[in-house]
C-alpha cells in the first residue's frame, strides 16, 4: 500500500485492446489499496504520423508549433485510457502536462522539467480518491506555452512525478520484461536481472540497451526514486533499479550492451602541435555533436592521427564541419567509418576487479574479433568493433561472464 | 485596416492543400494592414474519428474525458495552420482555447462561454505583431478542465472572440459562398444575398439553412458583431449579417428554407379537459425534447387531437415517453409521421405586409401541395408538408417571390 507511479510507453497503449490491458494493470494496483498515477506516451505511431503531417505543411516548422502539435498525442492516449478505466468502474481523471503541473524551461522540443506543482494531482488522489492519468513527454513554460521533453521524455516525466510526489515506487512498463544481461533477442543465454544499480543502468542505457531513457535514470538516481522496469504484456516481476543492490551471487558484470548508432571518424595526418584536440572538439561541441571515445595515436614523423566516435547520424555533419576548417586545424584528410559498433560491459563491482577488462578482451580474442578502440570508466569497458563482428562478440563476452 | 476575426470550418482545413489555402487568405488579410485572429475547427472528419475511437474503448465515456479527447482536434489543425503561415514567412502563434482565455461553464460537451480573457491574444497582436490562430469549439472551466462547446461551437468561439476583442469584422469562412434565398443545390434561381439581418439569419439558421450556427448569430446580435459569411474556396464577397439592412430593391422575404429534421406526432382522442397540453409538453420538456409547431384541433364529441413537431431523432423517444403516461394523460393513441418536412419563408419586412403568407399559400396551391400545419412569427411563416412535396414546394415559393 502506497503511492505508485506507473509509466506506459507507446507500444503498451497502441490500440484499444492494449489500452484495456493497461487499464486492468492500473486498476489492479489501485484495487490493492494503492494510490496510482499513470503516465502515458502517445499511442504507437501517433507522434510519427503527426511529424509527417507537419512535414507536409512545412518541413521547417518552428519547434514551438511542433510541440503544440505533438502534445496532442499523449492527450489522446490519456483520455482514451481514462475512458477504459471508467468502463471498469473506477474513479479516474486524465490530466495534460500543464494540468498536472509540469513546469519546464522554454527549450521547445527538448525542454527540461524545472518543477512539478503537484497540488492538482494530490487533490485528485486524496480528496477524490481518483486514479490519475497524466500525459508524459510534455509541460508548460513560463510563457504558458506547451513544450515537449523530446523522445523518451515520458520516462523522465514519470520519474520526475514520482520524485515530486515522493512515490514509493515508479514502475516503467515497456515491451520487454526487464533489464537483461544482454539483448535476449540476439544473445543466447541472456538472463533477466532482478536488480541493478542506477549507475549500471546509466551505463547500459547510454550503451544502447534501450530499456530506460538515460535522463530518467539520472533523475531517479538524483532523487532516489525506486524504479522497476517490467512488461505490460507479461504479469511478472521485472528488474528493480536502486541505489545499492544486494547480489545473491557475486557477478562481476551486470550486462553486455551493443550500440549500433555509432560512427568512427579519423583525422589523418594532423600536425603535431598543441591545441589541435581543443580546436576539433570545441568545434563539434558548438554544433551539439557529442563525441564518445577519443583515441590519439602516438606521432610518427611530425604528424599524428586523432580518431573519435560520434552518433552515426552526426557523422557526415561532423566531417563536413571539420573539412571546412581543414586549413586552420591542419590535417591531411578525414576517414569516416560507419560500419562499426560499440560493445560494452557494465558492472558496479568492476572497479574492484582488475581482471574484468582482460577477461572481455580474452573473449574477443577467442572469438577472433579485432578491437579498434577501447574506452573504460569505473563501471564499464567499451570496445569499438567492425559491425560484422558485433553479434559474435556480444555472444562470446556474454558466454564468458554468464555461461554455466 | 482594423482587427478581423476569421473562422474556418472543418472542410476548409481538411488537408494540407486546404490548410495552405487558408494560410494564404489569412496572410493576405494581414498583408493589407489588418490584425488577424483566425479561429479554426478540427480537420475534416477528425472529430468523428476521435468519437469512434472513444466508442471502441467505452461507449459510455464521461463527457469530461470526451472533451479532453475531442479538444485535440482543433489543436492539431491550429498548429498545422500556424506552420503553413510560417512557411509563407509571416509571424504567427497558435493558441489553445485555454491559452486564448476562453472561460466556460462546466457543462462538458456543450459548455457555454462565460468570458474571454483576451490579454494573451492582445499581447500577441500588439507587441509581437503576430497573426493569432485559435482553437475553436473549446475552453476551460473553473476547475481548469477542458470543455467543448458542442457541435458548431467554432462559429460561437469566433463571434465571442470578435465581441471580446471589439473586432471590426468577423468573417465566417465556409464551403458555401454566402446566404442564399434558398438552397442553391436544389432550387433553380436561388440568389446570394448581399446582406441579411441578424433576426432573418436566426430564423433561416433554425429553419435548416445550415450556414451559421444559431448560437453564434444570437451572440453576434447581442454584441453587435458585424458578421460576413463567405467561401474559403472562392475569392468573392459573401453575405453580410447586420443589425439593420438597407435593401436596394424592396424584397418581401430574404429566403426560403427547408428543414427535413422534423417529425409530426399526433395524440389522437385526447379527453377534452384542462391541463392536458401542460402535462404533455412539460413531460417532453423535462426530457429535453424541443417542440416546434403545435396544433390543437377543435374538439369533436368529447375528444380532441393534439399535433406537434419535434426533431426527427426525438420522435421515438417522445412517443415512448407519452405512451408511458397514456393512462394519466388520457388519449386513445399516438400517430407518428416521420415523412414530413418544414418549409419556411423568412423576412424582416414581412410584419408590415399582410399578403406575404397568402402569397406563400397561393404558391403551394398552384403547385398542388397540401399543407398539414402552419406556424407564423413576426418574420417567418412555416408550413409542414409531406416530404415528397418538399422540393416542388420550395421551388414554387421561390419562383413566386424571386422569379423574374
Amino acid at each position: 500500500m502506497g503511492l505508485i507511479v506507473q509509466k506506459f510507453g507507446g507500444t503498451s497503449v497502441a490500440n484499444t485492446e492494449r489500452l484495456q490491458n493497461v487499464a486492468r494493470i492500473i486498476t489492479e494496483t489501485y484495487r490493492q489499496g494503492n494510490q496510482v498515477v499513470a503516465v502515458l506516451s502517445a499511442q504507437g505511431d501517433t507522434t510519427d504520423d503527426l511529424i509527417e503531417k507537419a512535414r507536409e505543411v512545412n518541413p521547417r516548422a518552428s519547434k514551438r508549433e511542433m510541440d503544440m502539435l505533438l502534445s496532442t498525442g499523449e492527450q489522446i492516449s490519456c483520455a482514451l485510457c481514462a475512458m477504459a478505466i471508467e468502463a471498469l468502474g473506477f474513479p479516474v481523471v486524465s490530466l495534460t502536462g500543464w494540468q498536472a503541473g509540469f513546469q519546464t524551461n522554454s527549450n521547445y522540443s527538448s525542454a527540461k522539467i524545472k518543477t512539478v506543482h503537484t497540488e492538482r494531482i494530490q487533490a485528485e488522489l486524496d480528496r477524490n480518491h481518483s486514479i490519475v492519468i497524466v500525459t508524459g513527454f510534455q509541460g508548460l513554460n513560463k510563457y504558458d506555452d506547451i513544450t515537449t521533453l523530446g523522445r523518451g521524455g515520458s520516462d523522465t516525466s514519470a520519474v520526475a512525478l514520482a520524485a515530486a510526489l515522493k512515490a514509493d515506487l515508479c514502475q516503467i512498463y515497456t515491451d520487454v520484461e526487464g533489464v537483461y544481461t544482454a539483448d535476449p533477442r540476439h544473445v543466447k543465454g541472456a538472463r533477466k536481472l532482478e536488480e541493478i544499480t542506477f549507475d549500471e543502468m546509466l551505463e547500459l542505457a547510454s550503451q544502447g540497451a534501450q530499456v530506460l531513457h538515460n535522463r530518467s535514470v539520472e533523475l531517479a538516481k538524483k532523487y532516489r526514486v525506486n524504479l522497476e522496469v517490467l512488461s505490460s504484456f507479461a504479469n511478472k516481476p521485472g528488474t528493480k533499479v536502486k541505489e545499492v543492490v544486494k547480489r545473491m551471487e557475486k557477478t562481476q558484470i551486470s550486462g553486455v550492451a551493443k550500440d549500433k548508432n555509432v560512427a568512427r571518424l579519423a583525422l589523418v595526418g594532423v600536425e603535431d602541435k598543441p591545441g589541435i584536440a581543443y580546436r576539433v572538439f570545441s568545434l563539434l561541441g558548438k554544433e551539439d555533436i557529442n563525441v564518445d571515445i577519443i583515441l590519439q595515436s602516438i606521432g610518427r614523423d611530425d604528424t599524428k592521427d586523432i580518431s573519435f566516435t560520434v552518433k552515426r547520424d552526426d557523422a557526415e555533419k561532423a566531417a563536413d564541419l571539420l573539412n571546412e576548417y581543414k586549413e586552420s586545424i591542419g590535417f591531411d584528410h578525414i576517414d569516416v567509418d560507419k560500419e562499426v559498433v560499440k560493445v560494452s560491459i557494465v558492472g558496479a563491482g568492476m572497479v574492484d576487479d582488475a581482471g574484468v577488462a582482460a577477461k572481455m578482451f580474452g573473449a574477443l580474442y577467442d572469438a577472433d574479433v579485432n578491437i579498434q578502440m577501447i574506452s573504460t570508466s569505473e563501471i564499464k569497458v567499451s570496445v569499438l568493433l567492425d559491425e560484422n563482428d558485433a553479434n559474435a562478440a556480444v555472444q562470446a563476452i556474454h558466454d564468458k561472464f554468464f555461461g554455466e
